[in-house]
Order: structure tokens, then C-alpha cells, then sequence
């Protein structure tokens, strides 16, 4: 029997919030017999909905909380004043070690302050990214930062290369995950100073990686390298272009075979292999985005996604528990921004 | 009958050149009998090519060129000494108003650079960008910039918004056109200084164009608006993600329907819808990208694509042509930019 895996839960991020929350912990719990959860929100409306989950109630913590961080609280506003709040609280308990990871489905700036306030960088880390898990066509990839570093230099992404590093090989247990930094096709212009800046580090390090070069949008889906890097806000674009893209595909799928009954019969018929289609690239699959280089595990759950959804955020938290991320992070980095410092040291500028 | 339009081809750019070019100029001919083309390229390997097509040959006043601008050529260095090369001829013949507008699948940032040199940018645009259709939910959208400006300021930014609205009203036929700019999430963090001042110029604009505000990667797909404004660098990144995503679902679907009797039976009787499908999402059909902001028309095929993406970057030229887009941003703009000039003498700074 494995240890059990404490998980606190802000009951009362995103927008179906808390039913939703409540039907992922209780999927989640059949797949993660381990698992137990501190479960922060208004015990006037998580009350009746526990009551009806008999099983997951004897898991639950029900901690109350009256305050609610809005999706619209700018994240200074929700550090200075939401100290009450559910989804503060949620991150103290992973703070004071009583819960090993956090969950929330709340405002990303406000979860990503708070968590950075209570959590605190590793050291080595000047500013934590966000992560995430993208299908391709061998697998899938990590892609990082995904919005909570605007603008990046070359530092910066040499920073995320390393920690997107650490979690392929120690949570999707890639052996030697090879590592590209996004930019635009070669053929027009070589990209801006940040990226270039960041290949001329990864190229020359002495640190046992598999640096791949540049990569560009289309490898995204290819699956050219394990661990894509780039700064928050290509990188936000690029995840969200990706879902905009797949629902577009998916939605016209499906106009084009109800137009007409032979492609009505023939969907039917093949219904198996569409719907094991559509559940390779259902987007709640990937659910949970991961805060890399905080003190602490911290899962973003998608605000609009649906119990199912919820439960995949989970089901990630428990994963970087049980690989002990933070502390892999921990150890290499130590190693890496050591090797890395005396290389920077040591390389002569150009 | 329709007046003749003259079209000036790189028939030397492109992996699969000249054949492809060939080919694409016959199918582009079947749809558009008022086109004539003059072709720059090495004669020995076109006069071969385009025996096999009388028709065409009718159509078709060849130069030879032995010039070619390899495709790792540097754009100053092509801009240099490629005066000879059959892209430079081609778009020479567009500065001598001898063809209407040029079309090659070289080297995108030679092209550029050539192009910028020979045609010069219209009145009050600072920089051309790069245009492209792409298809979504409620039919199609334009985007730019998508490589030509790897960094770009609000004023850059606003004058591709110009660029882009006039184009929708003049080639696509909208009437008044929704303009976004791409920004990531507004919960995380609401993007850098340049996107945030160009939506500012934008909503305080007394220009008669309709501003949508910031949009999200995703609502590229939706068809959230009808041009999509962004950074060289991110516009790149975005275009080359959802090719990437529809490559790798059509690849995946293909694969899950062809794993199981089932689902070869249903493929087959659904054969109709699928084509259907697959035919609305060809990336060929989108081929054809417009360098916008130019005096003259000129069109970069994708350089890898075959005959019938050749043909559409054709179309593409063709249609600019027809509606006179030029002479549409020339007028537009040289309203819009004395407008815009004396709307930005007096709006207060903040």
C-alpha cells in the first residue's frame, strides 16, 4: 500500500465551482486509492454536495472558508486581501506541510502570486512558469512558460529549459529528454535577442542535456522534442491557438458527417474509433497546468472544465508528489546553475 | 470578357521546383482564363516542363534566368547579388508595371527584402507585413504580421490593423470588419507595452473601423474576429501551431480509423463527409500568404507545397489583383493615417 498523498483543494475556483470540484475529487479517488484530501470552500453549499458521495466524505477535510478570490481580482489585490481566502488557504496548507500539493481551478495571476509568496522559488530560480502537457503525434511534450512571464530573456528561458528538463525525465521518465526553444522559421529572421541569446547558452553548456535547437510551431504537433521552451506570452498564444485549433477540428468533424446520412451511417459504424479519436485529444485529459520552480506543488485546473477535467488536475498533482518533482528540480538545479554559472563564467561572450 | 491579368512567377523557388510551378500555373489557368504569365527561371529545365502543357505554353512568355536564390541565402546578401536571380526578375517585372503582381515559393525573407527594395511600401506604412488566411467555424479570417516583423511597436501594430481591415473589406468583401489583437489570458497578466498601447490608439481611434479588443489564441479558431493583428514573431508561431494541430489530427484520425475493421467500414461509407472535411482544412487552399503594405502584389507560396498549393498562391494573386487591394490601402490609408496622425496630436498620454 502506498503512502497516503495529501492534497489540498480550493473548492471554489472556476466557473462551476464547487460541484465540479466535488465530481473530480470523487473520480479521481477511484483511480488513487492513496489519496486524501484538505478541501477549503463554503461549507453551505460543499456540505449537501458531499452528502452525496458517501465514499469520498470519509477522504475529506472540510475546512470552511467564507472568502472567494473572483476570477477578475487582479493578483496584487487578491495577495494583500485575500488572505482568508479558500484559495489562500489551500496554498498555506501545502506551505506548513500538511498537504503535499495544491489544486485550484481559480484566477491563474492570484493562484500564481499567492503560491509564489507562500511557496517561495527554488533556489536558482529567479521566476517560477507555468507547464503543461501537449498531445503529438509520438506522445506528448511539455511546453513551458504558458503565461506567467510576459516578457522573457535569455536567462529567463535558459531557466525554464532546465526545470522542463528535470520534469520530463522525472515524471514522464524520459531517459535524456531533448529540449527546443520555439521560434519562427529560420528562412525569414533568426527570432529575437532572448531566443537567440538562450540556443547560444543550451548550445555551448557543458550540462548533460540534449539541447535540440530552435523549434518552430508545427514540431509542437510533430513532437520533435520532448521539452518545447518560450516565454509566457508566445507561449500562452501557442496552448490556446492549439485548443482553439482541435475544437475547430472537432466541431467541423462533426458537421461535415451529420450533413448527410451516409456520413451519418459510416460515423456510427466507426463510432469506436472516433470516439478513441476523440478521447486522445480531449483536452480535459490534459488538464492541469503545473507551476515549475516553486517551493511547493502547486496544479492550475482549466476554470471552465468539468469534473472530469478537474479530476486529470488532481490525478497531475498526485503525479508530481509521487515522483517528488520539487525535489529532483531541487537537486539538479543545484547541480546545473552551479555548472552552468562557472560555464557562464568561463564562456567568452559574443 | 474579363481585362487579361498579367502575372510575374519565380518558377525557381520552392523545394519542388520548377515542376510544381508548372503544374500549378495549368490547374490555376482552367479556373482563371483571363491570366497570362511571365516566367522567370532556367530554360532548360521549363521548356521540357511545359511541352507536356500546350495550353499553358500559349499563355506563357519565358526569361530565361540561370540566377537562383537559394533558400539559406541571407536577405541582404540575395538583395546584393541576386540582381540576375529569376525571384528579382519576377519582381522587377511588377516595379516595370509590365506583370500585375509576382508569385514565388523562395526564400520568404529574400523576397521580402527584394520586393521591399523594388515595389518601396505604400505611403505611410512603416513596415509590410506578412498576410494569411485561415480558416475557422464561420468561415475564414486574416492574420498578421506572421515573420516579416520579428519585434514590433504599437505603431507597427496598429498600421498592420489598417492593412488588415482594408483587405477584409476590399478582398473579402466584409463590410465592416472586426479587428483583435492577440494577447494572452487577461486573468494572467494582460500582455506587453506594445499590444496594450495599440489596443489604447485603437479604442480612442476616431477611424471608422471596428475594434474588438484583445482575442486569445483559441479565438483563431472560433473566428472570433475577422483579422487577427500580432507580432511578427507570435503571428509565425500562432500560423505554424495550427497547421501543426491540423497535421496531427488528420494523421490521428486517419490512424484510429484504420486500426479496426470497424472503423475502415465506417471511413469508406463516410468517405464523402471525411473528404468533405478534409478538403475544407487543406492547407494548400490557404497557400499563398500576401505581403501587405507594398507597392505592388506580391505572394510567397508555402515552399514545400505541390501543383494544386501552387495554384491557390496563384489565386491569391490573381484576386488582389482584381480587387485592386493596393489601390484600396493607398486611399484607405492615407485617410486613415491623416486621421489617425491628428487623433494622435491630441489624445492625451498615459
Amino acid at each position: 500500500m502506498p503512502q497516503t498523498i495529501t492534497l489540498s483543494i480550493d473548492a471554489m475556483g472556476g466557473d462551476n465551482a464547487p460541484n465540479m470540484v466535488v465530481e473530480g475529487m470523487d473520480l479521481a479517488l477511484r483511480d488513487l486509492p492513496n489519496v486524501r484530501f484538505i478541501v477549503f470552500g463554503r461549507s453551505e453549499q460543499l456540505v449537501p454536495l458531499l452528502e452525496k458521495h458517501k465514499r469520498l466524505s470519509a477522504r475529506i477535510d472540510l475546512r470552511h472558508c467564507d472568502d472567494v478570490v473572483s476570477s477578475e481580482e487582479k493578483p496584487g489585490v487578491a495577495l494583500r486581501s485575500g488572505r482568508k481566502s479558500s484559495m489562500r488557504k489551500a496554498i498555506d496548507a501545502v506551505g506548513t506541510h500538511e498537504a503535499d500539493g495544491v489544486v485550484s481551478a481559480g484566477n491563474t495571476g492570484a493562484l500564481m502570486a499567492m503560491a509564489k509568496f507562500v511557496l517561495k522559488t527554488l533556489p536558482g530560480i529567479d521566476r517560477p512558469a507555468i507547464a503543461s502537457l501537449l498531445p503529438n503525434m509520438k506522445g506528448e511534450s511539455v511546453m513551458l512558460d504558458l503565461g506567467a512571464n510576459i516578457q522573457c530573456d535569455a536567462e529567463n528561458l535558459v531557466q525554464f529549459a532546465v526545470m522542463g528538463e528535470v520534469y520530463a525525465r522525472n515524471v514522464l521518465h524520459i531517459d535524456k529528454p531533448s529540449i527546443g526553444i520555439l521560434n519562427v522559421g529560420t528562412e525569414v529572421l533568426k527570432g529575437n535577442d532572448s531566443v537567440k541569446q538562450a540556443a547560444a547558452i543550451l548550445s555551448e553548456t557543458k550540462l548533460p542535456i540534449d539541447f535540440y535547437g530552435f523549434v518552430e510551431g508545427d514540431d509542437i504537433g510533430k513532437g520533435t522534442v520532448d521539452v518545447i521552451v518560450t516565454d509566457g506570452f508566445t507561449g500562452n498564444v501557442a496552448l490556446k491557438t492549439v485548443e482553439g485549433t482541435a475544437k475547430l477540428f472537432a466541431g467541423a468533424l462533426k458537421q461535415e458527417l451529420m450533413k448527410s446520412t451516409l456520413g451519418k451511417i459510416g460515423a456510427f459504424i466507426a463510432k469506436p474509433a472516433i470516439d478513441s479519436f476523440r478521447n486522445r485529444f480531449d483536452p480535459r485529459r490534459y488538464n492541469g497546468a503545473m507551476f515549475l520552480g516553486l517551493g511547493g506543488i502547486c496544479i492550475k485546473s482549466h476554470g471552465g472544465t468539468d469534473g472530469l477535467g478537474f479530476c486529470y488536475a488532481i490525478k497531475a498533482a498526485h503525479e508530481l508528489v509521487t515522483d517528488q518533482l520539487n525535489e529532483g528540480i531541487k537537486e539538479d538545479y543545484a547541480r546545473f546553475s552551479s555548472e552552468h554559472h562557472s560555464m557562464s563564467l568561463t564562456t567568452p561572450e559574443d
